[in-house]
């Protein structure tokens, strides 16, 4: 299961895929595009995406489903989730896409014009601009999710206990509980648009493996209707540029994906590599590459040529490439990404601004 | 504040009234319409009624809100409510009325189908029936409030804590705190579907009280639109005819305004008196007025005409009257009520059934 390219996964990722029965992504790999999300060990582990691939290969419906939380910038592991949604759209499957703002509102104290508006500035031009067809997707608010999926999330509250919910969240307090139970008929929502219980995959981070285990248990319990459990596979994250979490309150850990290039290069020279003390040092036992989060940000979002990706790598640890190298390199690529990608966000701002206008709320409240 | 036809009000309530700050009714009676509810103190509190009055006055707007909970059969602690609702009817008030079908399904183990169909079968012509315009009401239901209520519902969790909730209704499980969380966003519903935040008032029985003191602390904190905190007129219910609570899960505690009349009258016959050991004893010491709930039924329902009401008193107090003569004479009553109650009730149901499918879902989930 280790990538030669990204290293093993993380042992704390292999812990929880045991725990909680999130099988390894080779298992069905073949049956899947030949994406760089799945040769780099990305997208790494699956629960039931068989029974998605199925659907697929007797020519059924199956559906994607994702939500954002409008909260902060755009940076690049948001960018690893666009393009795990994408990996679905590129097989056919329609996409339904959700604004978290109601997720927004109850839990990052922003009102849900503030968040509204930063899904329409923010996020959803650089969904648009990394390939998602939000025209023929079910983009939708959580605030007008209108009567199937307001309800739903209400009536599955029958079938959760409060300690489930403590156990899932680290506590029951009512914003929790109402956003777990929003986002349980969010993760639903596919299954009852499109008018019969199609088999739906929900690309994600495994910190978010508890909406699924709980969207699952309510779905088991609920007996009104038919839903079936959804499937999921799980991605890794870049870790921050300064090594932890990468996260959008903290600036220093990420590099958006609207920054100055000057900026965005300043935080590359700042970042965590696996360089030794000295040069001399460097040359013989060569980079520590697992440590080198710039050899990440190439890995996951700059080169895109394996046979590339794979020479860096040797010379890296081989020693034979420096870290101020790799750096220079980086910040390069960094800079003609971030400036195509520029282009791009500027050439569908207008046409995303109309599509999310035309799935606002008119709410009266 | 005792009224000398009903007795006083309970010391319960009159401690509930000290420690939530609800005021005797008597403070308020000379601005309301001379109805019986008020002359024999079945209405006997409030709190903020003073808002509302004012707002008539001036000739503004007011509203009333009410929600009914689709469950067993529909009795006389019902038409109470009923009653209450429609004396603000009368004072020009608009009539909001919730169907409270997703907190059936919640907190009562029926469907969502099951509950819309008492509603609609047994609730909504027993309304009609007892003069509320149907017609003209914003007749709704909770699993169709759309985006405005079913949002507010949602918003109000970053408003209220899981203790607040547990401290109000003893726990903070799932299906209460949306049950909560769904009624304050009914109560608010006069102020958001009439445009502006107007001054509402809900007429209710004591229980319920917590419903509207949550929902007065989360418009407080809700700075997201100016709500005003509703206010509320509180009626006594009659006791259940062996004493105690009358209950729509204890068929023996309650007559049904459904009720065939041979097993009205067996409940009458087998009813709580106030009558003495025997007829000496109650020709010396009178009847225990107070005790007796077929006065209660009498008074609550059956005798229209204040001065015959307090003659029957009177002679029950000195013991002329015996409680099998009560018990005649409120089997005689409840026969002419029921029979007249009949027809009125088939008189309406078509309309109804046509009203209430106008104002039902189209859900798909």
């Amino acid at each position: 299961m280790a990538d030669p390219v990204l290293g093993p996964v993380p042992d704390e990722y292999r812990e929880t895929m045991e725990r909680f029965g999130i099988d390894p992504i080779e298992e069905v790999a073949d049956r899947l595009p030949d994406d760089p999300l799945i040769r780099r060990g990305i997208v790494f582990g699956h629960r039931d995406l068989g029974a998605v691939l199925d659907a697929r290969d007797r020519g059924d419906e199956f559906a994607v489903m994702t939500g954002l939380m409008p909260s902060g910038p755009f940076h690049f592991g948001h960018k690893t989730v666009v393009e795990h949604l994408r990996l679905y759209q590129e097989m056919g499957a329609p996409v339904t896409l959700c604004v978290a703002d109601v997720e927004a509102y109850l839990t990052r104290d922003v009102s849900l014009d503030e968040a509204r508006q930063v899904a329409i500035e923010e996020y959803l031009p650089n969904y648009a601009a990394l390939g998602i067809d939000l025209e023929s997707a079910d983009l939708y608010f959580q605030s007008t999710a209108g009567n199937d999926g307001q309800l739903l999330s209400k009536l599955f509250a029958r079938h959760l206990t409060a300690n489930q919910v403590a156990a899932t969240y680290g506590d029951a307090d009512p914003d929790t509980l109402v956003s777990a139970l929003t986002e349980a008929a969010d993760i639903v929502r596919p299954q009852t648009t499109r008018g019969e219980a199609v088999p739906t995959v929900v690309p994600v981070g495994i910190d978010q493996d508890p909406h699924i285990r709980l969207t699952r248990d309510a779905v088991a319990r609920y007996r009104d209707a038919a839903y079936r459990k959804p499937a999921s596979t799980y991605h890794r994250f870049m870790r921050g540029l300064r090594g932890g979490k990468m996260s959008s309150s903290d600036p220093a850990s990420h590099v958006a994906l609207s920054e100055p290039i000057e900026s965005a290069k300043r935080k590359i020279d700042a970042a965590k590599t696996g360089g030794r003390a000295s040069v001399a040092e460097h040359r013989e036992k060569g980079a520590n590459v697992e440590a080198d989060v710039v050899f990440e940000l190439l890995a996951f979002h700059l080169v895109d040529d394996d046979d590339e990706l794979a020479r860096i790598r040797r010379e890296y640890a081989a020693g034979n490439l420096l870290s101020g190298e790799l750096k220079a390199l980086a910040k390069d690529r960094l800079e003609t990404f971030l400036d195509a990608h520029r282009r791009r966000r500027g050439a569908v701002a207008e046409r995303v601004e109309r599509i999310a206008a035309e799935r606002l709320p008119e709410v009266n409240i």
